[in-house]
Formats: structure tokens, C-alpha cells, sequence
């Protein structure tokens, strides 16, 4: 590993690792995005996945929210679908519709097409090498977040093929061919464990795993196709970094939608559960307290929306509905939307830090 | 009101009123759909909206899974938007994408368009004719379903303007136009009221409100903007009736995603609760048994694509979560899919009443 600039705020991972903290950390998922009028210039000059794919371009924007707000911590600049797309899928981001996948998954078969680990490893070099120069380009101001899809998020949109409702074809798989799907989550699973290790060896320094369709599942399907797979890789991860001579970085899950998981998310090894809005803190506190567990989010991404005043008063409510300012990361429950006054960021970041 | 044939089989009506019953009552949301060939023959030669505004056509489709299953009860065929189309609002149905309001609500003024309710019962006097005309058809075979959808769910549809996967538009006259949006919920509030009792004076059984959209909400924003109307509208009706001289029929609330407001919903008036796929039936059950409150629900969907063995099982390993037979009456926890075999639906239906 490269010899990085010291940290000079690691308030993120002391409230990962369960530490005291000076202040509740904060930062906000999808940071980098279209509500900031600097990436939307950088959008209009490049491709999306070209500026996943440009490490320069790629640090430059991670790095676009950290110079506007007072932010705990930056999150590299990529996408959960570079993934399918280094197993050798074509991933297309169409504009105002989403990604979409001109040849999804329709057989088991179609399995065969897809790489193998080894060979999809190297294609996601450029993530790597955008995480270095952003870990660098930080100067230690604050910590870097690496992160990628659960196997079955990737899975229902390799098998979709881009946004659905009720993600109907990618379930009728886990009912007709659970083997084939298993198959498929393994690979996803041994991608993603090499995947996050090589981001840690990079320079990230914490990790986020997105099961962003537990919102589709109950718990019959999430504990034969998501748990198994989510607790290998924090465990297979941890493990590695360690064989590796380095210090493992805190893990977090966030299953959105996953009400009907969190107590046990919170006993599965990660450190961190990430918790969507339309959970009640209070509740998630009762359920996981007893475990230990870090705790993120989860003010409405549409709270942003309210005037000052209120938005104040709402991010002072969810504090209080967490209880304690330890084992808690601030952050929206969801990402922030596109059309966001930057104004309103700035509002949350500070009430956070007023707390 | 008419005089209808005696009913013959009440069990869904014992089942949501607590008594009990000599089998499980089922029936499923959308059984009168594009999954059954016969309704695709239908719809082939009517738009969506003139069957739903042509008695004689809705009376056709809504006995159409009357006439191929086992099933306790039937649901008049309509759509939960033709009280927007009351209130003065242009809906399409497009094909392959859903509902289209070419001219949804953008400002606050755009209230000052809508009708009032006066204006708006008379224009669903098609609803009514359906029903009575279902009714007679049915001849007694199993009680006859009626529905809306509730003020929250109908609001978001208007602001929309069609699908969203944020609602963000609609939540955010939440958060900035709290005054205008209770304004509107009041509204559609008093028109579901008229509307449901509308519905049981001209022959429905029993009725459902469809809280949609509870999914994109929390418990804040769901105790502001659903609840005090929800309420409203079940005891508005029974009050209504009562003083009609007509016996209130038993009301069912079903709050998709509402997993944060069970507790809630389960003491504010209405007979049945509606599960989605993704609540655990045993843990509702824990939380709704002290109220007395019927369950409704709640396979997933996706389980009718599964080998007729293994869907015979989870329909057993249902039973076995709702835990005792009384209180709960068997339903998929989302509309039937329009790709699913219908024998899967005879499957379904069959493994319940073998219970």
C-alpha cells in the first residue's frame, strides 16, 4: 500500500468502531450527483460510465461535495454496475431512463457468457486507481469510502435489465432456478470480496455494500439469497485484508427495505447498518443496541425539500429518535435526489454538526 | 338498495368480522386480470377505461375468475383513478407504461381545477350500475369486493402524473404545501366517503382502501398525510350507513410497505389489515392480536412462479406464520403479475382451502 497523508478527521470510523465522537459524523449517499451544478458540467462533457471509467475525472468529482459542505467523509465516485459490466455485461446509462443492459440474462445458460473472477479483477482497475488518487488528492481532510452492489442488487438488474417495479423476472429466477441464482450470487460474491479488498489496498478507507432490493424480498428469499452472500464477503474481506498484513476498515450493509432484517443484519458482521426512512430510529435503536451495531441514516431524502426552519427541526427529531450521538452515523435514507437545492445540503450537514 | 339472492358463502365476511370459519377464506388482489386470457380477449377490443365505465363489460370481467376458481370473494372491476377522472383530471392508460395524467397537478392553484363532490359522485354512477349488476350476476355465489384508493395514494397519482419510483414530486408538496396537500387529501377524503357508501347502497359487501403508496412514506409523514383521513373515511362510512339504516359492511385497509404503521393501523377502526408480501405474518400477528383485527395477506407475488409443490408449500409454511385459522383471510401480498399461469392461481387457491 501506498504511503498516504495522515487523517486528519477520523470521525466516521470511531463512530463505525463504536468510539466516542466529538460530533455525529455526516455524509450523504450519492454526495457526487446531479443536485451540484459542477457535476452537472462535468456530465455534460462526458459520458457516465467514461468518467467511472477516468480516475482524474472520477477523483474530481468525489471530491466536488467535500470542497462545498463540511462533510465527514467522501465516497469514491462509481457505479454498483461496474460489476456486470467487468463480468463482461454491457451496461448503457440512458439518460432520464437509468442503466440499461441492451443484453440482459434471460437463460441460465446465458451464465456461461459472463467472466470469471480472474478476468474481471483487472477490468476494474480503473476504480482502484481513481480510489489511490482520490485518497491522495484528499490530504487526509477525511476518510475515503469504497463500496459496491450486493450480489442479488447486481443480479436482479443484470436479469431485468434496467429499473423495474416489482423486479419480477429477476424473482421468477429465485423461485424456478435457484441453483442457476445461487451459481450467479457466488460469482457476484467472489467478484465483490477481491473487488473490495483490492479498494481497501487502493486507499478506501471503510466500505459500504448496497443491497438496494431487499425492498423486493421478505425474509424467506433474503436469508437463502442475500444473507448468506452478505456475511461471506464481510467475513472473506476481513479476513483477506488481515492475511494481507492489513488492518481491517469498518464494513457497512445497507439493505433498503430490509425492515423485516435488520436484528439480523446487526449480529452479521458488519459494522455498520445503514437504515432507509421509513424505519423509525427508535425502533432500529431497540432492535440493534443490543449488538453493538453502528447505525447510519436516515433522514427522508425528501425532507431536503422543507424550509430551513424545518429541515433543522426535523434533523434535531432523528437525533433524538437515535437517543445517543454514539454508534451513529448521520446520513439521508436514501440518495439525495437530482433536483436538491445544494442550499438544502448545506442546511442538513450543519444541523448535524449543530446537534 | 335491491333485493339481492342470499349469499351462499360468507366466509370472508366471518373471517374480517372475527367469527369462525369452516376453511380459510382466499381471493387475489387483480384476479380480474391481464394474467387470465379470457380478460385479455376483453381488453383487446376496450380500452381500460371504457370497460371499467361499461357495466356490462366490468360485470364480465370481474366474474371471469369467479367462474375459473374456488375463490371466496369477488372484486368489482375498476381502478382506483376513476376518482380523479370524477374530480375533472384526464387519465390514460398507455400500454406497457401505466396510468398517464397528461396534465397533472403542478401549483396549489391547480386545486381551484378539480370539482367538488357534489360534481364528482354523480360521474361514478358506472361504478355503482357495475356493482349492482355484479351483485345480481353472482346470484349469492361469494360477497362482492368494493374499493378506493386512499387520499395519499391518489394524491401522489395526480402530482405524478403517472409511475414514479420517488414520488419525490408529490412528497415534496408534502414538505413545502402542507396546507394545500391536507386541502386535497380533505377532498379526496369526502369523495371516498360518498363514493364507498355510494358503493354498498348499490350491492358491494364489503370494501377495500388501497393505501398504495405507504411504502415512500414514514411514520411522521403517514400520521400527517394518511392516517386522519384513513380514519376518517372507515368511520365516516359506518356512520353513514348506520344512519342510512344499512348495516356497515366490514372495511379493509391495506397499506403496501406500511410494515412502520401496523401497530397503528391495527386499532383505527378498520376490520382487516392488509399485509404485503414482505411482513412476516407471524410477527404482525404479535403485533395485531390484542386489537382483535383480521389479517389479510400475504404471499409474495413471485411465489405463484414456483413448481405447484414447492408454491403448495410456502402456502403452508403462510398458514403455519399466520399461526391460527380465525382473523386472517389468505391473499398474495401484491396484485397477481399479468405473466403468471393461471394454473399457478388454481394452485394457490386450491392449497389454501386444503389447509
Amino acid at each position: 500500500m501506498e504511503d498516504f497523508p495522515p487523517l486528519k478527521n477520523d470521525r466516521i470510523l470511531r463512530a463505525a468502531r463504536g468510539e466516542s465522537v466529538d460530533r455525529v459524523p455526516v455524509w450523504v449517499m450519492r454526495q457526487a450527483g446531479r443536485y451540484l451544478p459542477e457535476f452537472r458540467k462535468v456530465r455534460e462533457q462526458h459520458d457516465f460510465f467514461t468518467i467511472c471509467q477516468t480516475p482524474k475525472l472520477a477523483c474530481e468529482i468525489t471530491l466536488q461535495p467535500i470542497e462545498r459542505f463540511d462533510l465527514d467523509a467522501a465516497i469514491i465516485f462509481s457505479d454498483i454496475l461496474v460489476v456486470p459490466q467487468a463480468l463482461g455485461m454491457e451496461v448503457l446509462m440512458q439518460p432520464g431512463v437509468g442503466p440499461v443492459f441492451p443484453k440482459p440474462l434471460i437463460e441460465a445458460s446465458d451464465l456461461e457468457c459472463l467472466g470469471d473472477v480472474e478476468a474481471a479483477l483487472p477490468k476494474l482497475k480503473y476504480v482502484f486507481e481513481a480510489i489511490t488518487l482520490t485518497r491522495k488528492e484528499l490530504n487526509g481532510k477525511v476518510p475515503l469510502i469504497g463500496f459496491t452492489g450486493a450480489p442479488w442488487t447486481l443480479m436482479s438488474y443484470m436479469i431485468e435489465g434496467g429499473g423495474s417495479k416489482t423486479l419480477s423476472k429477476a424473482k421468477k429466477w429465485l423461485y424456478t432456478r435457484p441453483e442457476a441464482s445461487i451459481k450467479l450470487l457466488q460469482l457476484l460474491t467472489d467478484v465483490n470480496v477481491d473487488y473490495l479488498v483490492g479498494q481497501v489496498k487502493a486507499g478506501a478507507q471503510m466500505l459500504q455494500v448496497f443491497e438496494s432490493h431487499a425492498e423486493h424480498l421478505n425474509m424467506d428469499l433474503f436469508s437463502k439469497f442475500c444473507l448468506p452472500f452478505l456475511t461471506q464477503i464481510c467475513s472473506r474481506v476481513k479476513t483477506k485484508l488481515k492475511e494481507c498484513g492489513i488492518e481491517p476498515v469498518p464494513m457497512t450493509v445497507f439493505a433498503k427495505g430490509g425492515h423485516y432484517v435488520l436484528k439480523t443484519l446487526s449480529n452479521s458482521g458488519y459494522d455498520v447498518i445503514g437504515l432507509d426512512w421509513t424505519m423509525d430510529p427508535a425502533v432500529a435503536r431497540e432492535v440493534c443496541d443490543q449488538s453493538g451495531v453502528c447505525l447510519q441514516g436516515n433522514l427522508d431524502p425528501c425532507a431536503l425539500y422543507a424550509p430551513k426552519e424545518e429541515l433543522e427541526a426535523k434533523v434535531q427529531e432523528m437525533a433524538a429518535k437515535f437517543g445517543h450521538k454514539t454508534n451513529w452515523i448521520a446520513n439521508l435514507g436514501h440518495g439525495i435526489y437530482p433536483d436538491m437545492d445544494p442550499e438544502s445540503m448545506t442546511t442538513f450537514v450543519n444541523a448535524v454538526h449543530n446537534l
